[in-house]
């Protein structure tokens, strides 16, 4: 801390919204001039930005002191209380001890829920699921049958877990459905946004492994397996049956071919497409990937192309002149 | 009018779909074959492109015209009437006069309602919620906590508005959550997609301005800022912290980063992802988003780089040639 | 069959899943080595990937092979009995024999429901649509008013049918809605996937063609024309009034722009824009989608750029060393 230690925050706001009450928060430089204007009563600031004349926190990295401030200064809404009458949970179905229902959920026979599990407003698990502890379902989520789900999962509104997968076989123009008998497992601590799409095994498993995290719109292919610890950001998609190593990213709206190997901590560019394996420690960019230096590299000449073409022009007339000369 | 300003019409109809009581529209040259076979009793039709020999109306805007017609051929619906006995408001929620909330929508305690608003059925408004009057959600609309929403919104089915942002501390490969704790702001007038998604402010308000109007599909980041009288078509996505001017454009499919400034009345054309700010005016296209003669430039040379190519390797030959003559 | 054809097999399983009384599938020769090493008791193998002293099932096309098995070994769930007493069927809705209607589903007045149809718990039909018989829609479906929707249709859970198309005049920089009064056809035999959108005809109808079937997160603009046949996968965008034929190909995350005609048989590569018409078979990719052979020889020389800039370079300095010869 530089500055007054016993300074009173009672919450945090944005470098623009922030009174004196208010924590702000500056982690990037593109920030500073902002937060030099700023009414914040005090920063939270990466280490390098100190601001002079500034009450400051300073910290390695501000994101981390954030989840750590966070929920001090907002404690976590006591969870909802028990099942709503207006849930409609099968007598075949077991729940753990504190699980909370909203209204107009349902739960169909042969589910467990762990304890402490809350499920939103109209959020629907079908026949035989497995959900584990301390997860939560926000309103609207659909849950297709078999499907196990670990503990402290997070899962926002409007998805849906364990879709059929796109599988036909054609004959003669006429797409013939391949039953889909497969299921999803989402291992624990991972967290789902908003109307993401997982879709079941078409024979075996869909997974998505612990501590993953996925953003909203995402479309998760059938029998896909995700390792651990991966972001995929918004509106990715991953084609059915490719295999994602541990910690790997996928920039917003990327996307993946099916039946591929992509290894561990890759970083995929946002807008790119994978069509080939990829090695560990990988980093790509472009349609079709490429290595991310070379990629730059070639955008950059492509931003150039209507002067290199101008370029080859002017060669040529040059060459044609020497030709000329050398003939006469 | 040129024609018949009698003739008695009682519908809109497609140009290959229309009777003779039908009006049907003619606003896009490409149009002209199918608008000269049509049956359509009368036609909407643009400056320039009068049809000879028809009962027809000609306007600036066929669009604005058609705006101003359907309303008088297909008076709204008179609105759902009152709260079905299968929503469940609860006592901590205060409605204006003449809301109406289908089968198993909920409101939570805390939430205002404005007069005269729709809730669809399946709906869930979560605590402290502000919704404006004269303002429609349709079935399975979620909106999280603290959401407001302003008068005359219309939101279509299956959206999600206040889902956590995407925010973490990745610590040893850990993705720890960053608790969020902001809200959305949806301005007056603005018309929102189905299945669209907008995240929370991590820390203070994602806002969406006064009369923008939302496609489909589309995800709007955490605390991303869009300004008013903005157009976002379907697919889009608009990365966190993000802040974009009044009257600006994102084409299907188009994407942008995270903490850029874009200006007002910029276009970015379908499918481009953004990646540096960008000024007032400004019309980009491509990944990443160049202006967009210099894009169209480019990729018309893209598409030629084979011819390109041999004709380097017919030059490389050319000069060889005349280095060897010049070497003798 | 090569090897035993009495074995007994009870479920089937991916190649590294698989144990002794399943059967396990090969199709693509990159599972090979997977194969070999499977601990399945049978093989369901492609024609020319035959195993040795392997008990096998060796068919032209594994897909329609597994098509065909899989409904013996998992027959599929009886289906859901009747109306629940808490789906909300208006008396002036029509219901064919043995329609089955989950918890909080709702269908308003003006309905007809084929016999055998499922509706799934939270699925909301509005006013006065006709939906065929043996039609199967998940839980939390959402469709708009006036919608048609054929026999043997299949819609996954979270998809809207019959939203509004994304269409304003605008006026002053005022985005007038042109109000949306026309409606959807989904034909027999299509399946929509999950989190799907597809609009309402503006004037007139959107239709997708008998034995279409769209995948996950895809989005159909208003008075969108997709004929029979059609593979429409993951999160494609089709903008409105484009027209398509049948058994078109569209791959993930392709889109095509508005008012376009796109032939039969044709096929889109994943990521790609079709701006222009394209003819019966053709085959594309890119952005904007070009010939499918001169888009990839057109990227393979985008990915050596960096080199042909520096072929260049090195052009130049030959001939000016030319040219400086010649003048001396």
């Amino acid at each position: 801390v530089t500055g007054d230690a016993g300074r009173t925050i009672r919450g945090v706001a944005p470098l623009d919204e922030a009174g004196a009450s208010d924590l702000s928060i500056l982690a990037h430089p593109r920030y500073r001039k902002m937060a030099r204007e700023s009414s914040a009563g005090a920063l939270l600031v990466k280490e390098g930005f100190e601001m002079e004349g500034r009450d400051q926190i300073v910290v390695a990295d501000p994101h981390a002191g954030l989840a750590a401030i966070l929920p001090r200064l907002y404690p976590p809404r006591a969870p909802q209380c028990g099942v709503s009458p207006d849930a409609r949970i099968s007598p075949g179905a077991r729940l753990g001890a504190g699980v909370a229902a909203g209204p107009f959920a349902v739960v169909e026979s042969g589910c467990t829920i762990g304890a402490g599990t809350i499920l939103g407003a109209g959020s629907y698990i079908a026949e035989d699921c497995e959900i584990g502890g301390g997860t939560v379902l926000f309103p609207n989520v659909t849950v297709y049958e078999r499907s196990r789900i670990g503990d402290r999962v997070t899962i926002h509104a409007g998805t849906v877990i364990g879709s059929d997968g796109f599988g036909y076989a054609t004959q003669d123009g006429v797409h013939v459905k391949v039953p889909q008998v497969g299921a999803v497992v989402i291992e624990d601590d991972v967290e789902i946004g908003a109307s993401v799409t997982i879709d079941r095994g078409s024979i075996g498993m869909t997974r998505i492994g612990r501590g993953t995290k996925i953003d909203n719109l995402v479309q998760i292919g059938h029998n896909v397996q995700i390792g651990a610890g991966c972001l995929i950001v918004a509106q990715v998609g991953i084609s059915g049956s490719t295999r994602i190593g541990a910690g790997t990213i996928f920039a917003g709206q990327a996307g993946a071919a099916g039946h591929l190997r992509i290894g561990s901590r890759v970083t995929v560019a946002s807008k790119s497409a994978v069509y080939d394996d990829l090695e560990d420690g990988s980093f790509v960019a472009g349609i079709p990937a490429l290595d991310h230096r070379r990629w730059k590299r070639a955008q950059a000449a492509f931003a150039r192309l209507p002067e290199l073409q101008s370029q080859l022009r002017d060669l040529v007339a040059r060459l044609e002149a020497l030709e000329k000369g050398r003939t006469r």
